[in-house]
């Protein structure tokens, strides 16, 4: 009999938790999923009949069970998970990018995938030590962005610049930076690049391209972090999206 | 014997979770502060005698126990509360505004009143039904900003409207708009209109001033409404910060 476990960072898989994500999932990275989980409160109707005729479309099991609800979705009404395997992506030189430099929270990481997706930067560089990008509150938080972007983890920002900063604008975003956000106009392929959640970016990114800061009132310290990087990313993409 | 029972909406207090929340709350609303509740493993030095010192002058209990951060503060390294009475706010015709109508996320319209106090503008009126603005959890997303903004509920949008809507621009936020963000500029005194998270605003709000969309991919249904609303305040206050 199958026991289901938390998600854990070392695992193979992860997991979509609720129907819109599920079906972000199928449409985006079909060839990955594993199961489809249906719930008991699963209402049978038109949805549910999409949702298996995809699944049979794709040669995908669905697996009618609550156990795995009660370990992995917690208390919200979620009726339906798929299981995917993990997935590696590739960045390109021709792409402009996110570079998230030790970013240490779930959620925050699917919100800027989500606002990235929406701007029309596809691409997300992801510095270590950092957060699990399949984490299931990412994936969440993304509301699907994670399956239509593509994203990398990088050892350091040194081995992200050997690969990707020939050509390129870089725009490390610091408190205490050269010029303000609305001074800058890319005419490239860009880095927006954002340092960690609580630390911001080490002071000698300050001599890397071009630093920005999006200046606010001294009434608080900082923007949060997706806020910051999706005020960002709506500037540098202004009017192309 | 003092026993502790989690925060429910109707209460008369509520609490400020971790040290720099509360000392927030001791420098812009010290009048309110019932308590301060100090855990076991809070380590004696200058941070805890400043504390000490702060509460000293307010003539504020401070309260040695491990008990309320079991039924309060989770997991998290907590090692200082706040317990305080809730507040009132004012909302003034000179002041431009955000308008968050039936907001019901905690965390974010915690994170909208940071951005807000971030863009300067400092008055929110929260159209009902709406969450708890003074959920810890909206408290510990504000990051403190709670306490130095105003805000005030609206039983409807129409009494929001009978008090304010004189001489002031009007933009609410929605998908199917007039005119594009950036093609905006408010002159004057404003207020920036959200709807809920999920739903938006209703349909009738187009005829409401002048409509506003953040242009953004098809790949995405809609941006996460604190980066909606946090563009849109960096957009309307641009070069006043």
């Amino acid at each position: 009999m199958a026991t289901y476990k938390r998600y854990r960072k070392e695992d193979s898989v992860s997991y979509s938790l609720g129907l819109t994500l599920t079906f972000e999932l199928l449409k985006y990275k079909a060839e990955y999923v594993r199961k489809i989980y249906v719930h008991s409160a699963m209402k049978p109707g038109d949805t549910l009949d999409k949702l298996t005729v995809l699944c049979k479309d794709a040669g995908i099991d669905m697996v009618y069970t609550d156990k795995i609800f009660h370990v992995l979705s917690g208390k919200e009404n979620c009726y339906v998970i798929g299981e995917f395997s993990k997935f590696a992506g590739n960045l390109c030189i021709e792409e402009s990018h996110v570079v998230l430099v030790n970013p240490s929270n779930a959620g925050n990481m699917g919100t800027i995938m989500r606002s990235a997706l929406g701007f029309g930067i596809r691409q997300i560089a992801i510095v270590r030590p950092a957060v699990d990008a399949f984490d299931p509150k990412t994936v969440r938080a993304s509301m699907g962005a994670v399956f239509s972007i593509d994203f990398k983890y990088f050892d350091s920002f040194s081995d992200y610049m050997k690969q990707f900063e020939e050509g390129r604008e870089l725009y490390p975003f610091m408190l205490d930076a050269k010029k303000r956000i609305y001074n800058i106009c890319p005419q490239g392929v860009f880095s927006l690049i954002f340092g960690n959640e609580a630390t911001g970016l080490p002071e000698q990114f300050a001599d890397i391209g071009t630093s920005v800061v999006i200046p606010h009132s001294n009434k608080i310290d900082s923007l949060n972090l997706p806020i910051a990087a999706s005020i960002a990313m709506y500037e540098a993409t202004k009017g192309r999206v």
